[in-house]
């Protein structure tokens, strides 16, 4: 059995920004000789997710937008921001996107439809933030 | 280590339906010969989700209702539709219900609770689409 | 390959809680002996989630009253109630939450952030449920 693990590490620009990570995690795939197996790619951060979806700029903003009708920034709304932070939106928008994927690797590939592609989403960002890949195979 | 890989296709009826899946996944486990492991079970598309819920008429009304209250199809209210398409509403809709389920593998069966059925859930249907099952265990 | 699989149980005292599982999940990584592998962690209930975020009194709070008001308790709303049941609501929460999440484990440990801990999210609680924890690595 293989395995390999990494981390990849970002920090965005924005407070809220969704990242394409598919050819970082790919790179992972390639590096860890896994030719059968799966691939766990989760966020190690409570106000960031990882998620799969569509590589469209008008998606993405509907997505922003939408996570802020569901779970808005509104500092007074929540107990959480009592502790000084004012990120407690951060931690409901992630559960939402949700924290992790994982994807099977087939002929030494990540094994996706023609439109998924992977995301890093970020809540709370505009400071460092790390993602975990782990393989397992053969 | 022994793997096996699936891909199972749907063209459901309607846009938008929750189709039981839970017998085709357990075949793919039979036919893997895996006696210990793990099961993935993943939509290949970004409109649709692999989720584990209740097989009860009622309550898969109520996903439908309330999957429309929170992400409604609106054509108008989403930028990804200026593409063309009419589909915003499934990607949203798609992120609560999940991409995937990750089940466990024992005794050469799925290790599912009581209740737990597996679900191919349709928000942009009457096209074919795919599932893939993914085993990995010894 | 090692694999080892246990299952966790709980029996809320509140209907809707949320109870930090990490170091029974933690004991169960350490009992399989695996170094490099990954853990399944998930609820075997339609009604309850599995999920990883942060151990803070006001957030726990905050995840409450938002999931109170995404998905509603309202007995009369939901079809699934006319079967004699109370708790559509609480399989709409567990979609939110998710139902289970995938750890990588990295030199014998579970490899989380440093602010991760998991959570079994009941919201149909007491009465008796399982979780279950599957070790997968070698």
């Amino acid at each position: 059995m293989k395995t390999k693990t990494k981390y990849l590490e970002f920090k965005t620009k924005e407070k809220i920004e969704l990242v394409n990570i598919t050819h970082q995690v790919e790179e992972v795939v390639r590096e860890s000789g896994v030719q059968e197996g799966l691939c766990l790619v989760n966020s190690m951060h409570i106000t960031s997710s990882v998620f799969i979806n569509d590589e469209e700029s008008g998606l993405k903003e509907d997505y922003k937008k939408w996570l802020e009708e569901l779970a808005p920034y509104d500092r007074k709304r929540y107990k959480h921001n009592l502790t000084g932070e004012d990120n407690a939106h951060a931690h409901l928008k992630r559960q939402i996107m949700g924290r992790e994927v994982v994807i099977a690797v087939t002929g030494g590939r990540l094994d996706l439809g023609t439109w998924e592609q992977i995301f890093y989403g970020e809540f709370d960002g505009q400071r460092k933030k790390r993602v975990l890949v782990k393989m397992m195979g053969k």
